[in-house]
This record gives C-alpha cells, sequence and structure tokens, in this order.
C-alpha cells in the first residue's frame, strides 16, 4: 500500500519525490528488471506472427459467410445541402438488390450525441450518408447506388474554421461553436506573469487536417442469429462498438456480440460503431442474410474522422535566466460538421513548469468530415507548436534549447498539483542529445555550407499512459500445463496477443508457446476497455499479472497439501515443485490438478486501482536530423532518436515497432500530409492514397529508440506505460525544429511542404 | 455445512434419514419451492427455439468455411482381416482430390487404450478404418474411395459374445475377454442368502445390441490457424474431445479449440474425439484447408458405437414374507472389437435391499462394432432384467410387485453403506400407481377377452445424477442490467441453454430475455464436464447459481457503498435497490455499476464440493399399459406414467421433452431396436434407418410424467438432479411386465418382436 499522502504537502515540494520509486501500492512486489526475466523485455516474435506472415489470418475485412451479401452506401455529393425526396424504385427492381434503406424507410436514430440522425435530411459534407444498399454483390450495390435519384437542395457552405466562425452558413442551429462556447483553462494570474517577464513574444503555429487511413478500412460484418446480432467489427473497441449499438438499435448488450480478432491498424477512428455498422445490422435483419459493409479508401477518406487541424496563437514570457512566467494558447481547429474536439493546448498546460497559464480553444463546425481522435489527439498539434515556440523564446534569449527546457522542468503535474509516479525526462534528453550528437547542429541556424542544409532539432512529449482499471483476464492452467487466456482487450495490430502471453509466460514459468491468448470477442473476454489512449498495456498487463500470480498461489496452495508441507518448504520451477531442503523434485502441474479433482484451475485477475496521490505520465524527447534540399525544397529526415520514459518494456520487437510506426506517422504530419479542400465546391480534393501524400518506405529515416526506465512502481504491478502515442507526439516537432536549423528560416505551419520551404527561403 | 456424521453410524440405520431434508452443506439457503418462483419449474420456451424453429440454427454438420473440403473413409468390408497393401495411386490420380491416408502415412496414433492404432493393419470389424480421402466435395472423395484398392487377408470372425468366449477366433492377442477376467462383486455371504430363503429361483434374460442413431449424425469441421486446431465437433464434450485430440496429436490443450453450439442428440457415442475428427485434423494440416468430416447414417450405424448385448442369469432367494435373501448375477455382452465395458448388474447391486449379492460378469471382443457408452449403460439392460426377475420372484411368492418392492425398499445406499440424500421412490410407486390404475391390472396374467389383451406393469429406476464439482460459470453483467455467461458444459439439444438463463434470471431477477448464454467452447467457457450420466443440470446449474448469488452480493455492497446505508437496509428487487423502511427506489444496476467505475461487473461461480456423507440418487418408477394384438403379435404401448424423483424441476417443458424421448428411446429397445448381424459374413444386415426399426411418431404412447420432488436439499444448492438417463431406465422392464400382465407368457430376450411373440404364444 502506498503511504498516504495529502496531495497539498506535495505542490510544488519537488525534492520528495526522489523517493517515491520505493513506494508501491500493489501487492505483488515489483518485478526484478528486464536483464534477470526471461521472456519480458526481450525481441519475442509475435504469437501470431505465423498468421500474418502466411497471410492465413483472418481480418474483418476477410470475414465471409454462407449467404453473405454486401452493402454499399450513397454519400451525399454536397458539403451542405438538403434533401427533398429520394427515388429508390430503379434501383429496388435490379435483380439481385435485395433492400435499400434512408431517411424514409429507415428507423429515425439519433447520432452524433443527438446533433443528426442516422439518416438525416441535412447532409453537411461530402461523404454524408444519404441511403445504404445491400446486393448480391458490390459491384451490384454500386450499380443499384447509381440508379437512387436523389433531389437536393444545395445549401451555401464553410470549410475553413475561419468562414465558419463568421456564423453565415448554417451548420447546426445551435450556431457553429461547438457547445456555443470555447474550452478554457486558467492558473495563477497570467497578467501577472507576462509582467514579471523580462522578454514577452507571441507567435502563431497551424497544422492541417491529416487522415488516419489505417491498411485496413473501416469494415464489419454482420449477422442476425435469431434476436442475437453478432458483429465482426474492425474496430479498437469491442465493448464499446457492443455499447454503442445496443443504444443505436435499442437491444440489450447481452444480444450482441461484437468480434475482432486481428485488425489492420487503428488509430482512433475506430472507438466505437461507424454508421455502416448500424445500417448494416438494420439491412441483415430485413433480409435476414449476413452483410458484410466495407468502406472504400475514398469513403475512409471522407467519412470516418482525421486530426482537426489547427490554428494556435502562443504568447510566452520569460525572464532572461530562462525561467518561464507566463504561457498563453489562443487556438481554433475545424471539426467536421459534427461534434467533436480540436482542443491541443494540453502540452502547453503541462509540458514545461509554468505558474500562470491561459487557454481559450475553438472547436469549430466545418462542412468537412467529422473530427475524431487520431494517435494523441492535440498533442500532435500542441507539442509542435510549443516546443517550435520554446525554441523560439530559447533563441530570444540566447540559450539552448535543451538547458531552456532543463530550467522549465517538473516533476509535479502542473494542472492537478500531484507529484509524477516516475519522470525520467532529464534521463531521455541526455541519452537523445548524446546520440544524435546534439553538438554538432548548426550554432547559427541555416549556416550549413551547400544547398544540402543539415539540421537538428528536437521537442519533448508527454502523454497519460500509466491505464487503469476496470480491466479483467481470466487465465485457465489446462492438465497439460498449457494455458488459455481471455483477456478483456482487443489487437490494433501492436502486439497485444503476444506481450499478454510473455507476462504470463514469465509469471507462470511455462513456455510461451503452450498459451493461447483469445481477445477482441465480447461474448467471451472478461470485460476491458477500449484500445485508445495508450491504456491497453498498463491496463491489461498487470491483470494478467493478477491472475498468474493467483494461479501460482492456487498451485502452491495445491501442492502443499498433497505433499503435506509447508508452502515455504517447497519452491515453484517451471511448473514444477522442488523440496526446498534437498531440491528434489515433488511433484507437477498435472498431478497437482488432478488430484485437486479439477481439470482446469481458472482464475480471473484484475487490474489493481490506481495510486491517486500521483500522476502516472509517459514522457520523452525526439531527436531529429534533416537535410534540406534548397534548390527544391525537399526535406529528407536522416535520423530520428526517439528516448522515451515509459516504464517497462514488455517486448522489444513490438515496441520498437511501435515507435517506428509512430514516427514515421509524425513524419507525415511534419511534411507533407494534409487534406485538401476545394473552397469553393466544398469538395475534398485527394481523398485517396494517391493524392494524399503518405511517407513511403523511401522516406523511413534511421530510427534509434532509447528507452530510459525499468519500470514505473507506482504506475502498476508491471512498471508499465503505454507506447502507442509517445511515439508519434514530439516527431513533428523535433523535424521543424531540425529544419529551421539547418536552414535558419522557421515555417510555422505543417506539412513543412518543398513549396513553403521554397517560398520561405527566396521570397 | 452438513453436520459431520460418520458413515459407520448409518449402516442400516434406516430411520435417521427421515430429517436429513433439514440439512445443507452449502451457503445458500434452498430455494423457495418453484410455485413461488417466477422462472423455475414453468413451462419456459427454449431461448433457442426460435433458432432452432426457423432452420437458422447453425449445427456442426451446418459449418461451411471458405475453401472447405471434404474427407471420406474408407472402412473394412470384413470382420477381421489384414490389410497385406494399399494402393492409392488411382485415387490420387483423380482431379479434385487432395490427400489420402492410412496405414501406409499416417502417424502411428494408437486407439482404443493401446489396443490398436488409428489406421490399423489389423481390421477387426466391418467398418473399422483403413484410409481416409479429401476432396474437394463429399461425391468426389466417395469415387476416390472406390479408387483405392486394398489387399485383405481375410481372417476368420466371431460376432457373438459365445463364439468369441471360445477364444477360437483371435481378435486381440490378450484374449477375447477385456481385462481377461469378468468384473466381479460381492457383498454378504451369498451361499448362506440362498440357505436361508424360502423359495430360491433362477432365469436367464437377453437383450440386443441397439445403436444410437442421433439425429445429427458424428460430424466434426477442422481448420488450423496456424499451430492452432479449430475443431467445430457435434460433441457431448469439447473439453474431453480437446483432451483426447492433445493427446491423440501430441500437442498442448492451449493450441486446441473446440466448439460445439448446437447437437441434433448425443446418448453417449460422442464423449470424446472420434478417429474421424484426428483424421480431418491431420488432412487439414496436410492440405492447409479446412475439412468437414461427416459420417454417413450406415457409417454412424457401424462404427461409432452402440449399446452392448447382454445375457444375464439371475438367481435370488426369497423368504416367503417377500424379503429378500441372496441375489446373483452372472452376465456376457459382446462389446465390439475394441475394449469396452458391457456390464450391467448394478441396479442388481443397488436397487433393493438385499444383504448378499454376487456378480460376475464379462465383456467379450467380438468382430462388431464397439460398444459405447449409451444413455443410462447397463442400467437399461440391468433393470429390464431385474425388474422381470423380481416380477417372477413375486408371483412364486404370491405377492403383489409393488409390495414385494416395497418389501425390499432401502434409503440406504447398499454398495457404498451411504445413506441416501432423499429417496421419494415410495412416493414414485404410489402415484404412478394410482395414475396407470394399478388396480385395473390382470389379477391373473393373460387373463383378459378377446384377441387384443391388455395389460399393465412397471419397472423401477435409480441412477447416478447429483452431478459435482468441478464445474464452473462465469457471468457478466453489463451496464444495462443484460447479462452474458460463459458456462463450462455444452447442450446436447434437451435445453441447457434455456435452464442456465432461467436459474441466472430467477437469482437475478433479470427478464431472462436479457441473458444469453455461450456454452460449447473450450477457448472461452471456463472449465465443465462432458455431458453425460445426467450430470449437465446438476453440476451447473449450481455453478449458475453460485455466480449469480455472488453477482447480487456485489450488487449490495456497490449500493450500500454508494448510497452510505448498511446492506441491510435495502431491498433488492429486479434489478434496482429500494429503502427497507420507505419502500423508496434508490438506485439501479446501470448507476450502481458506472458510480463503482466499472463497465461490466464479472464473477465465477463454482459447483459446490458434494456432501461425501450421502448417496445423491435419482429414482423413479414407470407403469406402462400395453395392448398385445395376439393374432399377429404387435404390442401397443397404450400409456406410459413417469413418476420420478428428480429433486427441483428446472423447466417443466424441456423436463417432459427429455421424458418423452427417454421413454420412447425405452420403447424402442423393448419392442423393436437391434443389430442384425449375419454370423457367416460377419456383416450387419440392418446398418441403416430403413431395416433398423425405431420408433416413429405411429408408436408414441400417452405419457404422464409425474415429479414427486420440490428439491434435493443436500444434493446441490438448487436441489437438482440429473433426468437423461432416468428417463429411459425403467421403461422397458415395465413394457415387458406390461406384456406378461396381458398374455400370461414371459418374453426373457429383448426386443419383443411379434415373432417372439407369436412363437410364445403358439409353440
Amino acid at each position: 500500500m502506498a503511504r498516504k499522502i495529502k496531495k497539498s504537502r506535495f505542490f510544488f515540494e519537488e525534492n520528495f519525490i526522489e523517493t517515491i520509486g520505493e513506494v508501491s501500492q500493489n501487492k505483488y512486489k515489483p518485478l526484478k528488471n528486464n536483464e534477470k526475466l526471461k521472456y519480458l523485455g526481450k525481441k519475442i516474435s509475435r504469437i501470431d506472427g505465423y498468421d500474418k506472415a502466411s497471410g492465413t489470418a483472418v481480418f474483418t475485412f476477410d470475414i465471409d459467410l454462407p449467404g453473405i451479401t454486401y452493402a454499399k452506401t450513397l454519400r451525399s455529393p454536397y458539403a451542405n445541402a438538403k434533401i427533398k425526396n429520394i427515388d429508390d424504385s430503379k434501383a429496388r427492381k435490379l435483380k439481385g438488390v435485395y433492400e435499400i434503406i434512408h431517411y424514409k424507410n429507415a428507423p429515425k436514430i439519433k447520432w452524433y450525441y443527438g446533433s443528426s440522425f442516422l439518416f438525416d435530411q441535412h447532409v453537411r459534407y461530402e461523404g454524408d450518408e444519404v441511403a445504404c444498399v445491400v446486393a448480391d454483390s458490390e459491384e451490384l450495390a454500386e450499380k443499384a447506388i447509381g440508379l437512387i435519384s436523389v433531389e437536393y437542395e444545395i445549401l451555401p457552405h464553410a470549410t475553413r474554421a475561419e468562414e465558419a466562425m463568421r456564423n453565415k452558413v448554417k451548420i447546426h442551429k445551435s450556431g457553429n461553436i461547438v457547445r456555443g462556447k470555447p474550452g478554457t483553462y486558467e492558473r495563477g494570474d497570467i497578467n501577472k506573469g507576462f509582467e514579471e517577464a523580462d522578454l514577452v513574444f507571441e507567435d502563431e503555429f497551424s497544422t492541417e487536417v491529416a487522415i488516419h487511413n489505417p491498411t485496413e478500412v473501416h469494415c464489419s460484418v454482420v449477422n442476425w442469429e435469431g434476436d442475437k446480432l453478432i458483429v465482426w467489427d474492425s474496430t479498437q473497441a469491442v465493448f464499446g462498438v457492443r455499447n454503442s449499438l445496443a443504444q443505436s438499435l435499442g437491444i440489450p448488450e447481452s444480444n450482441i456480440r461484437v468480434i475482432k480478432k486481428y485488425m489492420g491498424g487503428g488509430f482512433g477512428s475506430k472507438l466505437e460503431a461507424g454508421k455502416y455498422t448500424v445500417m448494416a445490422a438494420l439491412l441483415a435483419q430485413k433480409i435476414g442474410k449476413p452483410v458484410k459493409i466495407a468502406l472504400d479508401r475514398r469513403e475512409n477518406n471522407l467519412a470516418v474522422g482525421n486530426r482537426p487541424d489547427s490554428v494556435q496563437k502562443l504568447k510566452g514570457g520569460v525572464k532572461s535566466d530562462g525561467t518561464l512566467t507566463a504561457l498563453s494558447h489562443y487556438s481554433y481547429s475545424s471539426v467536421g460538421a459534427y461534434p467533436a474536439g480540436g482542443g491541443c493546448s494540453w502540452p502547453l498546460r503541462t509540458m514545461y513548469k509554468c505558474p500562470n497559464v491561459k487557454v481559450e480553444e475553438y472547436s469549430v463546425y466545418t462542412n468537412t468530415g467529422r473530427g475524431r481522435p487520431f494517435r494523441a489527439p492535440g498533442h500532435v498539434q500542441g507539442i509542435f507548436a510549443l516546443d517550435s515556440f520554446m525554441d523560439e523564446l530559447a533563441e530570444k534569449i540566447g540559450m539552448d534549447p535543451l538547458e531552456f527546457r532543463l530550467k522549465n522542468y517538473t516533476k509535479i503535474d502542473q494542472v492537478s498539483g500531484r507529484p509524477y509516479s516516475t519522470k525520467l525526462l532529464k534521463e531521455c534528453y541526455k541519452k537523445g542529445a548524446k546520440k544524435i550528437d546534439w553538438n554538432k547542429r548548426n550554432k547559427i541556424p541555416g549556416s550549413g555550407k551547400g544547398y544540402l542544409k543539415r539540421g537538428i532539432g528536437m521537442a519533448s512529449q508527454i502523454w497519460w499512459g500509466g491505464g487503469g482499471p476496470p480491466a479483467y483476464v481470466t487465465l485457465k492452467l489446462n492438465q497439460d500445463g498449457s494455458v488459455n487466456i481471455l483477456a478483456g482487450t482487443q489487437d490494433l495490430g501492436t502486439g497485444t496477443y503476444t506481450f499478454i502471453a510473455q507476462v504470463a509466460a514469465e509469471i507462470l514459468e511455462i513456455p510461451i508457446e503452450n498459451i493461447d491468448v483469445t481477445i477482441g470477442d465480447t461474448d467471451v473476454v472478461p470485460y476491458g476497455p477500449g484500445s485508445g489512449g495508450s491504456t491497453t498495456a498498463p491496463s491489461i498487463a498487470p491483470a494478467v499479472r493478477d491472475a498468474a500470480e493467483q494461479m501460482k498461489k492456487k498451485l502452491f496452495s495445491g501442492a502443499a497439501a498433497i505433499l503435506n508441507v509447508e508452502q515455504n518448504e517447497i519452491n515453484y520451477n517451471s511448473g514444477k515443485f522442488y523440496s526446498k531442503k534437498d531440491k528434489k523434485e515433488l511433484i507437477g502441474i498435472n498431478k497437482i490438478i488432478r488430484k485437486m479433482h479439477e481439470r482446469v484451475l481458472v482464475t480471473t485477475g484484475a487490474r489493481e486501482a490506481n495510486n491517486d496521490n500521483y500522476m502516472v505520465q509517459s514522457f520523452g524527447a525526439q531527436f531529429a536530423e534533416v537535410e534540406v534540399d534548397t534548390l527544391i525544397g525537399n526535406v529528407k529526415v536522416l535520423k530520428i532518436v526517439a528516448a522515451h520514459d515509459i516504464g517497462r518494456t514488455l517486448n522489444r520487437q513490438t515496441l520498437e515497432n511501435q515507435f517506428h510506426g509512430g514516427i514515421l506517422q509524425g513524419l507525415g504530419f511534419a511534411l507533407m500530409e494534409e487534406q485538401i479542400v476545394d473552397e469553393y465546391t466544398g469538395k475534398i480534393l485527394n481523398a485517396n492514397m494517391h493524392d494524399y501524400k503518405m511517407p513511403t518506405i523511401y522516406d523511413v529515416p534511421e530510427i534509434e529508440v532509447v528507452i530510459v526506465s525499468e519500470g514505473d512502481k507506482i504506475a502498476n504491478n508491471m512498471g508499465v506505460k503505454g507506447i502507442g502515442e509517445p511515439a508519434i507526439i514530439p516527431t513533428a516537432g523535433a523535424i521543424a525544429n531540425a529544419v529551421y536549423n539547418a536552414i535558419g528560416v522557421r515555417i510555422k505551419s505543417l506539412p513543412l511542404t518543398p513549396d513553403k520551404i521554397i517560398d520561405s527561403l527566396y521570397s
């Protein structure tokens, strides 16, 4: 148990924190360091690797059922319009078309927090759902869609936040600011802060809309078995989908089974049931056949979410010794046609020590696809602006950017006042700087010789990541010593199956080949949270440990009873018990289970409660080295050093995979990704993977991942924090700062496309 | 907790037993009587009724997978032969044939307790497996089988036990008596018993081989996903199949998933993996495709088991007042070509009070299909002989058969000396006799007028049936108050899904529509036993109750914590808590779960330990009224009254269904079912449903089911005992006694076919 600590006492009492590594609230002792363990921290190949590499893995997209039918969606071609009438009679006459639903014949199901319906007569962006057809094939369904005639009344549209904020175009009756007002935050006295400063500076940054683009498109296969709805869904949250389906369809959660075995990636847009899933469920019910609905790439680009753009105005006050006295953040983001959050100020509130902070941020409706959480929502945009701004401030007062950050380092969460469980960011700065050779950077930005100019930059990272309850795991130990695990989670493709097996193998000392993991099935796994917010590993791994430790306890008590000895007279080692005295083998799992008159031993583990006296966050810094071709404006990222404090490494292989993926996604965000809207027609010009530029293998830099922690003893019984989001957060900021260091001109608007580089250099 | 009782104290102290109804070892109070409950004991339609009635239910036989292939088996046409060679080259050339396995190329997997192999060069009965072909279709596979040439050395055969016991035909090297010796049992002093008797009498009875013939044939669909084997199997024991597959294939149990959602009946022949499942698994692994293998009706009749025949010689000693002094039982049964048990003496050991008993029973190898457990194995044959014999003894000493049985009634298990938990057989006799109008029977057998002669007879029933641990159930209570249950069991088609939902609905006071049940999937349900021996309901229902009671406890403590009241200040009623004081509604499930910061509450229930101070058995008596057409020898069963003590009725509807099924199967056994073997060729002459006579709808008598118990308070926390086997046990005996009562001639050999009736009447 943690020592009971009054929160107030620690507000700004930083020194105390050095000792908290000793305190733990968990009933289990911290594990040994990874090098003393057999499975944890090692490069373990995925247990689902064969399935994936051999092509036998069945993703939702691959699900095929006897008698399956296919649904496709008719979407609005207009950015803002009212549907006056739909005539589907021609489409219905097409042989092989089973059913068509739209506003005239479908139930009026509320959508987007009640701001719209499954089928709304007011369509508010190009891609908004108008009708859904189910037929014998996708081709037939597409053909039928072409035969539906829709009468639209075209309305004026606003596709950028600036335009929408003028409120001339009516997107929602309530006006175009989400919730009618900005999000705000304030601490200290911002004016006093600026007064205390030796230097006050302000600047503006902007980022563009980015598309999630997981490899596997959004898709569902649905089938009714009587009044039970079976849904295979490419989702990050099987229980989340079940819950939203139950509400949409008005049926009990117990009558819905959501299954997701493998997924080709999910970055925040797959956290709840999509309209497509509900439409497929309605159609399947009507026609009495299974229905598959898979969005094509264009639909994915238009209609399932994106990272909102941002315009961020930062103002900072700093003393000449580098002490931050005040930070303010004014921003607005276009979140698309339906309620979503576009805030990106969080890093500014917590990344650095600053007593006086003020935030005002507007989420603005526009006639574009809706914003959705996207890998570290807000933080990616926010850190780009904040850490660019920090570099600017540092330069203004003549300080090294790293030194400036260390000057404003904090071990206390600036918002809650709670101490961090652990924070090894200093280590990250130190190791990262060494690996990138920080001293090699241009002392005078842009001072390199030749047209290929190199530069080095860095940015910091903060993110939640300690996970928490509720999360449950059932462990079944079979008589032959093999194990089946049912865990309340699902895999995004990041290695969840494997770390679950690793934890159980480590604790139970059972070969990992003998451990089978089932996740992603609401009917069969105990409850666990959606896989978002980097919560999966820190929520589930401790629950696996709990289940495995309980199982070991059962084996101990069973063995002691059978052998008629005290538990402390025997040792457990890899499935067998030995006498402590003479090291003789006494009894194995098989015999224990049989003698206990059991066949399969079952335990249920739970994620323990968090220790609310502490704030658990992950930290890190990424260092980028870039080469800018100043003739054509191209930026090549040569190297990224990612140094992070993410607690214990569960699997060095999948950890690196996650970092590679996050960094590459951050690189795309920094250099090329942006949704381009034609303001005049309201149409998206690059809703495909050819025109929407993403990094390819050609763009992959050298990546070095440095993990500085052996485990956060307070975070949870495994000492683990999530890594999905930390990986991407600082990348764009580090690249932008490196580009500035290379060319000596700061471009404050992402992506850093060649035209912007050339413009900034030669205009 | 039960009072601790020394076993010896109760040996023959019958009077004590009257009070044991008050004693319970369970942590939960006995439930109220059924009439005071909402779901239990009622006629509740099956929750899987829609699926079944609409034809949408997917049975193993219906499983279809993309790319599925089909396997068929080449079987020996000879009763005893050695395979000298197999040439499959022609068959392999057939387009669409993927693979063929047989003794030459398949792994040497031990089978039948090591007495043979998966593919053995010595084939020992018509139907023994020789090779297995997988192809694009069943037709193609059949065609390929026709192209395989097998060189046999035909050996002499023995198809009847009498012949095999001579040991001239070598079926196994060890000789033709299973285990080389008879099963024996003895208590008291048999000779002394006969000496004490006023009358000693002996007689011989026989029964024939009967075929299980479930509606759904034996079948499996197997698919390898990497090194994980997925098996859909028409089985009574998903964990049993998993275990036997793991042993046969030499892989961990955790790498095998056995699934069985719905099944078209299983009567004991589906308790373990069949050769067909292993062959399909081997083939699927070789060809990298899913394989379906479904035995046709002929294969089912030949190769998956049967009820062994029996020849039973009974000898009894009785005093003139009706007291049994001695019973002996000598029997032999042909159990087919591989080890199986054919014993049928158990009823004689336990049904009636008798101090001196001796048993000697031989299981004999023959060159026929192997015996397997078949609904009340041994008891069906045994009670026919015993209760026929009891009627004979009663007649000899001039006593009413019922009175004679009451004279030898016991409340103490005659073998273990333990008292029965409850035994309400007297009630069964009383109520059954009243319902059939026992006094209407012919005082002088055969004395009825006319050629259509009616008669009334009865027989008793005893069977295990209290179930026991290990059996587990996981219960998940969702935020919307709906429930998902995972129970360690599987459904044979008898209503298991429904009673599980009923128990949870009753205890949690939640509408049964909101309860979803998952069973029959080794990867996802906690452990539970195979569904055989009438153990399912008494093992699983108490575990469901335990899980539900734990859940209610969680809700109570959650509600009390949130409301800040003592638990005894609040009442629970149908998902909501009320103030005891003013009956005001305080809080519901949804809010409790949210306030507990949970989403789904999970509990795991277990079947409590049995109270070993008692013997739990089910009891009953069936009364038959028959009409014999003495001109053509046809027996028509007019009515069966089934009066049983099976503890609490869970579902009156499915209970009646079970009794109807059991009685009809018993009627078939009594009147028409028998496998006919041509002794000269060793071939089965009626391996199909046309020539193998079974009852049809035309044969269904009026059936009245009388349940005398409201629950066995000692058996388990639900007071329930199994009913699958009790239903069939006394039927044949009752019918045989009724036929004797009708025609005055006793036919001691089942089935009572017209030819035997005519022979007995006119020869």
